[in-house]
């Protein structure tokens, strides 16, 4: 699947992203691809990224800061770590346009979703989104126009959104290739602790467990990790800014999915213990179904290993 | 990296592989390209099995039984699930030639060993292996000729074992492109414990957490998968039989390092809780560098997302 071809009239004017990292750098080469805005203005905090980002082309204006960025823009999507959420917010809300739809790409929407309402002006719409997308590479390098493809992108508007504002957004998501859909932010933030936080956490804490047990040397923890345990190793790359805003934008939620988490392996432990090879047989039979019905969904490939290579 | 050319000479005269699994068949396939063997025989106790590798060409003969394959081998290799091990040995002991190897590729290294030794022939030389390779598909359509290049083989020669028995394996694995490393049977549970089968059975445990949940429904679940879930998806959907067997065969060891990894997990937990978020921040970067190592030790690919499609 690729792509469609660039669309004959832009969704927006002027498009501001603020902030260049794996998402912010993507949402930038998909808006190009597809010419989604007539205007596409960027920035970034650090300095060093705003000269990667023009060096890599990304975005036709790079400006200085996140407020000169907002000027004129009629669509700004946020894509910081969410604990910067509240800071950018406060910085760019003076210099909003009035009717200005205000986004996000943050993995949490409960805290966010308080943190925008708190800063953003009345005249702006505020409506936050997750495309549920990414790798394990961060930066302004990090970023390709096919990320968002058959993904999907979770919006989460307030209560009295306006509607054209969320169709908008809508269309622009659609448009980078997602499937969007829409929810309350505190069933969001719930979904994607099961799907995202939690396996997040326990793929973190199962290599942090590897790397101190005394009894096995790192060498053999990395040497043998084709048994299973270089997979978690990917998503425990990830950003460690970004996935420490996220478990404390969501705790709540994270600290309820971990403590059922918790609860059934110890029943798995015990199950181990005690010799109970029926009850482990038929959790194994069943989490293989499930794996069968997000590749029939698109949602993940069928190749053997991820398709990792072999040869 | 592709497999060297047929040898010259082939290392045994009559290979006999028992169990036409993804590793028996890989074993077969690996066999055939590098002419490791003057004949291969192959069995397996399914009577679908033995007609699908004919059909599949696996193997210059299958026998009825592994009585029979065995029968004038001079290398033997056990490709069963764990607890089927000694069913195995008491089938052919009394049928192996003297001097033969016999070797396995089991997950679990003590209790295969206890197994074998209890009857396996005197006249003939035990030497359990584990290549620590693999995917997430079973049966004999799984295998294929490189899945264990590049990938380590560990033996757990018994005290006393035979040195040219084990160096006569070893040229086996090394000439199937495995890197060999012999280790104690005790010690490989327990390295295997934290590589490979706690990893699998955390990986079992969020997939059932998730299909369990009240609140986010099974379709969430699948649709949103991409944000972390559907990596642990894919050694959740491994050969039930062949897990079962692991756990309950290496009990000790996998309920050692699983209180460590509930203790870490506990300890993450309240540092959410009470907000710590430079403990979060400093284990996230800890587990980027590991990936690092294992990525520069030929053990996983640097591509993004393992190298899914992304178009």
């Amino acid at each position: 699947m690729v792509l469609d071809p660039p669309l004959a009239k832009p969704l927006v004017e002027r498009l501001a992203v603020i902030g260049i990292g794996l998402i912010g750098s993507s949402i930038l080469h998909a808006a190009k691809a597809r010419r989604l805005a007539g205007t596409t203005v960027a920035s970034d905090a650090s300095e060093a990224v705003r000269t990667r980002a023009t060096e890599l082309g990304l975005g036709d204006e790079i400006a200085p800061s996140a407020a000169e960025a907002v000027k004129g823009a009629d669509l700004v999507i946020i894509c910081v770590p969410v604990g910067a959420m509240a800071a950018v917010a406060a910085e760019i809300g003076p210099y909003l346009e009035a009717g200005a739809i205000v986004s996000d790409v943050g993995s949490v929407k409960g805290a966010v979703l308080a943190a925008l309402k708190a800063h953003i002006p009345g005249g702006a719409h505020v409506i936050p989104a997750h495309p549920v997308a990414g790798t394990e590479y961060s930066g302004p390098d990090a970023g390709f126009a096919t990320l968002f493809q058959n993904r999907w992108c979770i919006l989460t508007p307030p209560d009295g959104a306006d509607e054209k504002a969320v169709a908008k957004l809508t269309e622009v998501w659609t448009a980078m290739g997602a499937n969007v859909e829409t929810m309350s932010a505190e069933h969001h933030d719930l979904v994607l602790a099961i799907t995202s936080h939690v396996p997040h956490l326990i793929a973190y804490n199962i290599v942090g467990t590897a790397a101190d047990l005394e009894a096995v040397t790192q060498s053999e923890v990395i040497k043998f990790s084709a048994g299973g345990f270089r997979d978690f190793t990917r998503i425990a790359a990830s950003d460690p800014t970004m996935w420490r805003d996220v478990f404390l934008n969501n705790r709540e939620a994270v600290i309820e999915v971990l403590g059922r988490f918790t609860e059934d392996l110890i029943a798995l432990q015990r199950a181990i213990r005690w010799e109970q090879g029926d009850a482990l047989f038929d959790l194994f039979t069943r989490t293989r179904a499930i794996r069968r019905s997000i590749i029939e969904l698109g949602q993940e490939t069928a190749a053997p290993d991820f398709g990792r290579e072999h040869d």
